[in-house]
């Protein structure tokens, strides 16, 4: 059996303990292990601030980006073989593996020319100079700085490269030194990039622990900043634990998709709004922070859309995601599993049905094995008052439909009953009731998806977060921000008002 | 004696429950009480969230700015007024009042000019458009929006009017409700401010709490913000008692000054260190957040800047702050006072003594009466490791002077030491060591100052916020921004990535 090891400390090393296993949530077959603790962590922080820190100093922006690149091409070098163990350890399919993994390494590369762009600056301006005396000799002028202390990094199980990426990018290209903590669970995937990434590294900048968390937060110090990604249960605790540090938070999401009043569900506005709502329930089996979990649709649609959101499901197949013909593949763990089925009961008695129960025989599995769980839709007539439907993130193949007026302001009222999220969505070509819209709802969201004819040929679907748009969301969703360019940066970097003569300060960012 | 109201869900009521005296510092006379509590909290929440919103969503930037505007001018109208409660409730010589008060009206009109340039506009831009599909047609493009909610302001005694009119601008501005809570101890400025603000605003736009806090963070929902200054222990409090929330903290700050290796005493750059220093440590009796604490100089100029220093603190005078022959007055309460000589018995028994113990025979005031603490001036051999210096702000008129080599690196950890300030500052004409200086202290300031010959004639001293720069540091100074000209307004606001038809994005910003 596979013992996976932690990369600490400038060494491989198992740990010692307990062994947990890792499993294949298709078949439940062990597939790997790790261990339960018995790293020096003390040790792992010192190696960051000292090894990392000295390291990452000596290198431009240009460099660090260089690196990057780096680590984008050893992903695609290893493509196959990290598409295979997505497949075995996190019940992804082909098409769920390729989502992860490519979008890991196009985070990477995104950040890689980001870095050549800003060559070898070592503050980065923040807007332009001000006039702050009687003339323009007395001077303002913010500036973006390298933070001094480790990153730490804890990641969700449903993207270990992706994850393990998109923030390794930031934080690297910034100038921290890293450690990572992948999902225990899923963490095949993020070993491996672990292994693929170490001799490319200089020492001490990206740690990776491979394991439960144990002690690592009380390593933290001034400088250090950790940033989260998981539950709002968990996210809450390290608050608690954690008040003088920096703190980023992506948790909970319930992102809703709206179909505008205009739009006829054959056009290709109409078309694109239901791909995405069945692509965004169903990809990786519905454990995407940004799947679409409430759909609101007026009135005169809503039984078509519920029509069609059948028929598309009902083709869906469900089974070993090892195998070619099948579409969705099981949740990650038995945990989820148990959590995702909770939360349909919560639901089924406060909605009616509209497809499925939840219960599902997979393809090619054996009898009973696998956390598989079916699609599942359901419907409401009361959108703004279905407690269940605004409170709980069921992070799985689920979602519920409602019909409304047509109203942007109920539309944007809809959304913020969700108390704040990381994406939704509009569908409409009508241009004044998408200002309404955006100008109403965006205070709830970090990012909105505006679907409309002209775009639908390219749209890279709401679901998807791209590198240069910021990903996080007010409230619920945590209050975080990741990404967004150079956005993304600034979480592990300080800004600075610099004071004084003009001349001074315009020669200290050339 | 004067009962002081608070002004909340749109009436001015006293409260009930048992009285707290206001008293002058200085002779420890009540001037005024607050009563312990019975507003009807919930009431004000409802009010904030309905009357206050709906009057908000009708202003555009530019009218919230005329808001400001005239909340300048009433300020400018009764400013003799404010000057005497000033200086009878905060123990403020002329003066430091004029600093805060005039600081308030500045900092108004500042976001009032900010309002009419952002003019009609809901949505404000972000960075410039982004393609994020195949072609151009496919973009993003990040904005800000409204927050809805409600931002709970919870001001320290040391800046009534100033901290009151600061927080109100961006927020305003911004376009959220305010329910602001001032420090009680010297709440007669900010009850004053609140009664001539009334009648310039529309309903529940700016409510007023006089008095302990009592149940007001329990209130708090999804959108509401806080913004919080005061000291790191209740800080804590806040962030355990409000994970969900989106907090703003200034808190504790050991700010430094560093004499650069270059430069004489005599000089123009040297006049401008002597004279910050010790207006830094005796404006408002050392009340300030941005007050100087740590003094860093080279070896050869030790000597020379503590006999600069005695001569110039052996002639302050320190009594009753109405008088006019006064130039230090009291602490602001007798907590105030004991907190002070606590920090200075640690700082005594870790340093050595300069100038002063603390007592002082202040003139004009009854004998034993007043809040007073005498100017003290410490130094050390060892400044990277006195502990007590780095540690523990002593909010009054103390400060530690260390000798060092001279090498902008030292001076940097010196920085780092204090695990985050709000400003620093260096004085040197040397370019070389200003940017060595500036890479390595940055990520622990939220504003450098950087003194010269150059700007010395026209420099506003590293201790005054200025509204287009950003206040707020990292690590012990809570880790918040304020000001910065729009920058402040980001806090009380959502910033949003928009996805979709390039055309429809541009239309949304116009």
């Amino acid at each position: 059996m596979q013992l996976l090891a932690s990369y600490l400390h400038g060494t491989w090393s198992n740990g010692s303990g307990s062994r947990t296993p890792l499993v294949n949530p298709a078949t439940e077959e062990v597939i790997a292990e790790v261990m339960s603790g018995g790293h020096d962590l003390a040790a792992a922080f010192r190696h960051a601030r000292m090894a990392g820190e000295r390291e990452l100093a000596a290198l431009s922006f240009a460099q660090r980006g260089a690196l990057l690149g780096a680590l984008s091409k050893a992903i695609h070098g290893a493509r196959e073989e990290l598409i295979a163990l997505a497949v075995a350890n996190g019940g992804n399919t082909r098409g769920d593996a390729k989502f992860d993994i490519d979008g890991g390494a196009l985070t990477l590369s995104y950040y890689a020319e980001l870095g050549a762009k800003l060559g070898t600056v070592q503050l980065l301006g923040d807007g332009e100079p001000l006039q702050v005396g009687r003339t323009a000799r007395m001077a303002g002028q913010h500036v973006w700085a390298r933070r001094r202390g480790v990153a730490i990094h804890i990641n969700a199980f449903n993207f270990p490269a992706w994850g393990l990426c998109e923030k390794l990018a930031c934080a690297l290209l910034a100038g921290m030194p890293v450690i990572a903590k992948p999902a225990t669970a899923t963490a095949l995937v993020a070993h491996r990039l672990a292994q693929l990434f170490e001799p490319l590294l200089p020492q001490g900048v990206l740690q990776v622990l491979i394991g439960p968390a144990g002690t690592l937060l009380d390593h933290t110090g001034p400088g250090d900043v950790v940033a989260f990604t998981g539950g709002s249960a968990t996210a809450h605790v390290l608050r608690k634990q954690l008040p003088a540090v920096r703190l980023n938070v992506e948790a909970d999401s319930l992102n809703a998709a709206i179909l505008g009043p205009d739009v006829e569900l054959t056009s290709e506005a109409g078309n694109l709004f239901l791909a995405d709502v069945v692509r965004d329930m169903t990809q990786k089996t519905g454990q995407k922070c940004t799947a679409i979990r409430r759909v609101l649709v007026p009135e005169a649609r809503f039984k078509d859309v519920c029509e069609a959101m059948r028929e598309r499901l009902a083709s869906l197949a469900v089974g070993d995601p090892a195998r070619d013909d099948v579409r969705m593949g099981p949740l990650a763990t038995a945990q989820q599993r148990d959590d995702v089925r909770a939360g349909i009961a919560r639901l089924v008695a406060a909605t009616e049905a509209v497809h499925g129960t939840g219960d599902v025989t997979p393809i090619g599995v054996p009898a009973g094995k696998g956390f598989f769980v079916g699609p599942v839709v359901r419907s409401t007539s009361s959108p703004l008052d279905c407690e269940p439907l605004h409170s709980h993130e069921i992070f799985g193949p689920v979602t519920t439909v409602a019909p409304y007026d047509g109203a942007a302001a109920f539309a944007a009222e809809f959304i913020a009953r969700g108390e704040g999220c990381l994406v939704s969505s509009a569908y409409s070509d009508d241009r004044d009731w998408v200002a309404s819209f955006v100008t109403a709802a965006a205070p709830w969201a970090g990012r909105l998806y505006l679907g409309s004819a002209k775009m639908a040929a390219q749209s890279p679907g709401p679901g998807t977060v791209l590198p240069s748009l910021v990903h996080g969301g007010p409230g619920r969703a945590g209050g975080g921000e990741e990404l967004g360019g150079e956005r993304g940066l600034h979480f592990y970097m300080q800004r600075c008002a610099l004071e004084g003569d003009a001349s001074v300060l315009k020669s200290l960012l050339s």
